[in-house]
C-alpha cells in the first residue's frame, strides 16, 4: 500500500485514454506534481493510501481542458467593440486600442484576468499568441496555471517591444531560454499571419522552432481575405505557401484553418499539423465555417480554442466544445458528425498534443502531470444523466466547474481561485477599463 | 410619493422599450403583479417609496427572458440519445421513450424540472407543445412561472390522452375554459406539424385560435424532408400550403422555418406570422440554418425557442441568443448581422408578441407585469464592461442570474428557487431516470 499526497474519487472519470471509457466510481491517486494512477475507487484504494480523499458523489473527474489559441492579454478589450464588419473592427477600434494600451504592464494586468477565467472555467492549459510574454509567464507561475507562450513576430517594428525583426526573435529567443527550467511555462515562436509576416520571418521562425523543438504558433487561412491576400502575393493559398516553405511540420499550430480545399486538408493530415479550430470567433466575425468534419475524417488533429476575448466574448473551452458540436452538424449536414466523445477529445488530448504537451497534459495517466477538473453535476440543467459525455459536450457550463488542480496543485476550491484574489483581479480590470474607455 | 411594494435598482436597467436605452442607475418599482413605473432611480425615487429598495450595485435589470418553443416535460429526456441521424434519434428513441412513458404523471413532474431549469437562467415565460397540459398548468401556478401552454395536435390517437381527432380539440377547448382566469396560464391550440396533421385538423385547430383568440402554435419549414414530403402532399412548400389553407395569420406561432424561400419570408412578414427561431435545435439535429438575418431585415417577427432538451440539450434562452448572434454572422457572411441589441430584443419582446402576450410580458412598462431578471456583473466572465448588450449576447451565462420575478412575485433569490423545494425535483428526476434508463 503506497501513501499519496491525495485521492480523487468520482462516480465518473473520464480518463480520454484508450478507447474513451466512462469509468463509473473511479479515483485517480496524485502525489506532487504527478498522476501516480487511475482506474476505479476499488483498484485505486487497493493498492494508494492517502489522508486526502475526495468525495466523488455526483461528481464527474476530467483532464484539465486546453485552449489551443488565445490572446490572453485581449481579455481587456472583451465587448469593447462588437458587431462591426471585420476591418472596422480592426482598424478602428481593436488595433487603436492596442497601440495605445499595449504594454508589459499592460499584459502582466490582464493575463491574471484571463487566467482566472479560463481556471474557473477548467481550462488549466492555454496557448498564446501575443508580445511581452515573460510578464504572462510570470503570472502563470504565481496563478499556477500552464501555458504555451508563443512569442509574437510581424514584419514591422513596435514601439516598446521590437525594432526589427531580430529584436522579435531576440526577444522569442530570450523567452525560450528564461523558462526552459519551470513547469508551468512553455515558450514557443509565434508569426503572426501570412499578411503581416514575409517568408524571411516564417522561415527563422521554423528553424528557431527545430533548433529549441518548441511549437510554430500562427494564424493560417482564418479569412477569405487572407487567402486573396496570399494569392496575390505568392501565388498560393496560404496552405500550399506554406508547404512551398517549409512549414508544415509536426511542430506547427495552425489557428484557424476555415478556408481549405479537399487537397489541402490530406496535406495537414500527412504533414501531421495540429489545427486549432476556433468556431466561435469564425462566426462572430464571420469568417466562415472551418470543414472540421471533414479534418477529423482525414485524420487532422484538431483541437479546440478561443481566440482572444476581444472576438469571442469569453475564453471558455466548454462554451467552444458546445459550438462546434452542434455547428458542424449542420454544416456537414450531419448530425452524427463531431460526436461528444469526438469533442471532449479535441478539448484535451488533442490540444495537449498539438502544443508538444503529449506527454504532460491532456489525459490522465499515470506518469502525467495532474491537471484536473472536478464538476458537480447536481443542477437542474445537468438532470437527468444518461450519457455523461453527452453532459461534457451539450449541457456543462464553467458554473459547474468546482475543483481544479493544476501541476498537482488545487488551483480552484470551491469555484474560487486560492492562489490569487479574485476581487483584486477585477477591481484592477476595472481600473484599466476606466482608462482604456473612461 | 406613492408607496409601493419594492423597488429595484440596477447600475443597467434595459427595459427593451423605445430605440433600447440604457439606462443607467436605473430603478423599476413594483407594486402587486405590475409593473409600475421604470426609469432612472432618481425619477423613481422621487415618485415613489417603498421598504424593500433592492441595491443595484454591479447588477443588471432586464425583462424576463422568454422561450417561444419548447416541449418542456421532454427534458427528462435530456441526453438520452445524442449524436444520431435524425429519423434513428426519433424512431429508435425519443418516440418509443415518449410512447412509453408520457402520461400525465411524468408531465406534471417533468415540468417542475423544466420550470426550475429556465427561471434559475432568467427564462420567465416559455410557450409549449405537449400535451396533458392541465397538469403542466397546475405546476405552473405551484412554482409560479408564466406559460403558453399548447395543447398538442395530431392526425392519430395517442392511448391515454386521445381516441380521435375529436378528442384533441374537446381536450384543446378544455384547457382553454380551465385557464382563462389564470394570471400565469395561457392555454393554445398546437397541431404538431404538416407530417402529421392533415388540412382539417389544421383549418379546425385555427377556428379555434380564432373563437378564443389564443395562438396557434405549430413547426412549420423545419426540415428538408418536410418541405419535400408537403411538396409530395400537397404540391405546395409548407409555407405555401399554410397560405392555401388560411393558417397564415398574426395568431401564428411558427417554429424553426429553417427552409424558405425569399418570397416566403415576405410572405411571413406581409401575413405578420411569430417565427421562433431554434438554432442549437436546429444545428444539433442538422435541420439547417434559418435565414434569420434575411427574416429580421424583411421585417419577420423572430423570436427564440429551445425546443426540447433531448435535442439541445438545454433550456437555456441565454445560449440561444449567444450561439443565434455568432452563427448568422457567419451564415449571411455579416459580422454586423443580428446584433446584440436585436438579439436581446428577439428574447424578450418580440416573444411575448409573438404569444400573445404584447401587453403583459416581454418589456419593462408601466402597466405591464412585473416579470424582471437581476444579473450580477461582477463575475470575472463580465469584466470588463464597456458596452451592457454586447455582454448580454455575448458574456452573461445563467449562474449570473441572481434574482427573478415573475407576476410581481420573487421566484428566485440568491439563484435559488422560492417555490418549491430544488433538492426533491432533482430527485423526482433521478428516480424517473431509473425507470427510464435503469
Amino acid at each position: 500500500m503506497q501513501n499519496v499526497d491525495c485521492i480523487i474519487r468520482a462516480d465518473y472519470l473520464l480518463t480520454m485514454e484508450g478507447d474513451l471509457p466512462v469509468i463509473k466510481d473511479g479515483a485517480v491517486a496524485v502525489s506532487g506534481s504527478a498522476i501516480v494512477d487511475a482506474g476505479t475507487f476499488a483498484d485505486v484504494s487497493r493498492n494508494y493510501s492517502s489522508k486526502k480523499i475526495l468525495d466523488g458523489k455526483d461528481r464527474v473527474v476530467f483532464p484539465g481542458l486546453i485552449n489551443t489559441h488565445t490572446h490572453a492579454a485581449m481579455v481587456y478589450f472583451r465587448g469593447l467593440a462588437d458587431d462591426l464588419p471585420l476591418m472596422e473592427w480592426l482598424q478602428n477600434h481593436i488595433w487603436p486600442a492596442e497601440g495605445k494600451w499595449m504594454n508589459e504592464e499592460f499584459v502582466s494586468d490582464a493575463v491574471e484576468l484571463a487566467c482566472l477565467e479560463m481556471l474557473k472555467a477548467g481550462v488549466t492549459t492555454y496557448s498564446d499568441m501575443y508580445f511581452f510574454q515573460n510578464a504572462a509567464g510570470k503570472k502563470l507561475e504565481k496563478i499556477g496555471m500552464r501555458g504555451v507562450l508563443g512569442a509574437g513576430v510581424i514584419d514591422f517594428p513596435f514601439t516598446g517591444y521590437a525594432k526589427s525583426p531580430d529584436d522579435y526573435f531576440v526577444n522569442a529567443e530570450n523567452l525560450i531560454n528564461n523558462w526552459k527550467n519551470s513547469e508551468l511555462v512553455f515558450p514557443c515562436i509565434a508569426p503572426h499571419a501570412v499578411y503581416t509576416c514575409g517568408p524571411d520571418n516564417y522561415k527563422r521562425a521554423n528553424v528557431l522552432s527545430e533548433k529549441y523543438n518548441v511549437p510554430v504558433h500562427t494564424h493560417l487561412a482564418e479569412t477569405q481575405f487572407e487567402v486573396a491576400e496570399c494569392l496575390n502575393r505568392y501565388g498560393k493559398t496560404p496552405v500550399e505557401y506554406f508547404e512551398s516553405i517549409g512549414l508544415l511540420t509536426e511542430r506547427l499550430s495552425a489557428a484557424h484553418c476555415v478556408w481549405l480545399t479537399d487537397n489541402e486538408i490530406e496535406l495537414l493530415a500527412k504533414r501531421r499539423v495540429g489545427v486549432s479550430h476556433c468556431i466561435e470567433s469564425n462566426l462572430k466575425l464571420a469568417s466562415g465555417f472551418a470543414p472540421v468534419a471533414k479534418m477529423l475524417k482525414a485524420g487532422v488533429k484538431v483541437s479546440l480554442g478561443t481566440d482572444g476575448a476581444a472576438s469571442n466574448n469569453d475564453l471558455s473551452i466548454l462554451g467552444e466544445m458546445s459550438t462546434a458540436a452542434k455547428v458542424h452538424k449542420a454544416f456537414s449536414g450531419d448530425p452524427a458528425a463531431v460526436d461528444s466523445k469526438t469533442t471532449l477529445l479535441m478539448a484535451t488530448r488533442n490540444g495537449a498534443e498539438i502544443m508538444g504537451l503529449g506527454d504532460k497534459a491532456g489525459s490522465i495517466k499515470a506518469g502525467k502531470k495532474a491537471d484536473l477538473v472536478i464538476a458537480n453535476l447536481s443542477q437542474p440543467h445537468l438532470t437527468p444523466i444518461y450519457d455523461i459525455y453527452s453532459h461534457m459536450t451539450y449541457c456543462l457550463r464553467p458554473s459547474d466547474i468546482e475543483t481544479v488542480m493544476v501541476n498537482g496543485k488545487f488551483v480552484v476550491e470551491n469555484g474560487k481561485l486560492t492562489t490569487m484574489d479574485e476581487q483584486e483581479i477585477l477591481d484592477k480590470a476595472r481600473a484599466w477599463q476606466k482608462k482604456i474607455k473612461g
